[in-house]
């Protein structure tokens, strides 16, 4: 857990989830400069909220350099995206799929760093990791991504729990890390390409039975 | 205000509010972890904004007790609700009334123990009562029930105004909590039920004269 | 940057927005106590989130005055409405205009006199000045300003930089503000009136290019 490791998977985040927000912004026609606040505050609000939570100083205000590379990857992708016109739903999928990944490392690890227990952690990685997309859907006016019948937050609660296991026999922290980042990666990815979904509620079978 | 009614009243609270959550993913056929998410938000949203603004630890992480108490209500809830299909809107209005009742107090109380006067006690009771709900229902795209012509926010500020009255006059403590409590219920259930609204504004009035 | 200006500014400021909630509140025909929450987290809440991020007491909470000034001007307005039937969505685009720009400001000096660099300063402005409309906007369920193709947090972005030309160049400190403050008035409402737009993404360019 080092400070290195910690800035390099932090600043990859975020510019995943900058281009994230800028592809939907992309999506959705946002033609103005409403597009780069949408992808500022995807970037850096999972982290953002994380850091209040804590009580750490907020990560772009005490370290720069992550504002700085998230209006990059935003200006970045809206100038790519004009000789790129077939960019599509896929590539968002992808990128935010990742910055997702990074961002539940991101808020375990700061929250053990911070002393908390496993549970907390846990949940602050979930909270990282999906907030900034929740407050873009939010302000997009889309269904959040985390109503739909889709492996969403428990993608980031099971690269959680991997985390943690890993973490507790005490393997190498890479491989915490990686361990985690595929886990949530391809439970996203998965199930979106094959459709697996996780059903707790069934009204719908309750409605029949009482018919 | 001793700690221990402090901690009852708060896990009370936390306890009604993740019900009145996970019933209301129930009711809008959320089916996967994504109810677990809305649930947990209802529950914490309030107090951690409180925490947030009156700059204490916040509370769940202060006390993971609190994160716990969710938790064990959000899956007792999803395991009851399969064995109790005709359960229907009135029990999440009633869940959902209480719980809102329980954190304008401990809003109010919090406040007066940080020091503020009880204008801002009462705001931040409201706030506490209210701003859980409100996520939950920008999340769920309902129409945000501070927004329909009930007593909602207006119920919060009658039990806050009980509260401050009975503080006033110096009766024991106890009655202030069961003063505001049932004020806040009463006002909010008997809206309910009779159809009371509070109108401010009569827009309509205005345009019918205009014409 | 003295303690005085600041203070009439930051009154000023919030006051206009609590007008432009409550306007706004009328508008959509919200005829309960929810039109005061709506004006009251309209001119409260990109200050909160800009004293939240710099790690800040929340100006409310510190001097109460903001808090009634807010609850005054709701007040006020809900009475004046009633006298006025013809009020309408100019002059709560004026009003709204007006207390962006002041809010941009105040979130930029705030952040300067925190020590921040100028980019964090700016981007502080933007927050303190879109981010309370934002919130409204989403709880009463319109399309968010910031997404339509208009002028709004870029205003607020050339005031800014308006603001650092002018403090860079070292002119006395009124005129950083007016100058600021004209610039983002002037864009806002210019747009609106001759329909300047910024155009950042061109979808549908595109779109006929694949054709």
């Amino acid at each position: 857990m080092t400070a290195e490791y910690f800035m390099v998977l932090g600043l990859l985040g975020v510019a995943f989830f900058s281009v994230a927000g800028a592809l939907l912004g992309y999506e959705k026609s946002i033609s103005g400069f409403g597009v780069v606040v949408v992808a500022t505050v995807t970037a850096l609000g999972g982290g953002t909220l994380r850091d209040i939570l804590l009580d750490k100083p907020i990560f772009w205000i005490a370290t720069p350099e992550y504002l700085y590379s998230t209006y990059a990857a935003i200006i970045a992708t809206i100038f790519f995206v004009r000789y790129l016109p077939h960019v599509n739903n896929y590539y968002f999928l992808l990128v935010d799929a990742i910055g997702m990944a990074l961002f539940n490392i991101m808020g375990i690890e700061k929250a053990l760093i911070s002393g908390t227990g496993m549970v907390i952690a846990i949940t602050m990685g979930i909270t990282t990791g999906i907030f900034g997309g929740l407050i873009r859907d939010v302000i997009c006016r889309e269904v959040p991504s985390v109503m739909r019948n889709e492996p969403y937050a428990s993608a980031c609660l099971a690269g959680g729990l991997v985390y943690a296991a890993l973490f507790t026999i005490e393997v190498d922290y890479i491989w915490c890390i990686l361990g985690s980042l595929f886990t949530t990666v391809f439970l996203r990815l998965g199930s979106l390409h094959w459709g697996w979904h996780l059903t707790i509620f069934r009204k719908k079978d309750f409605k029949n039975q009482s018919d």
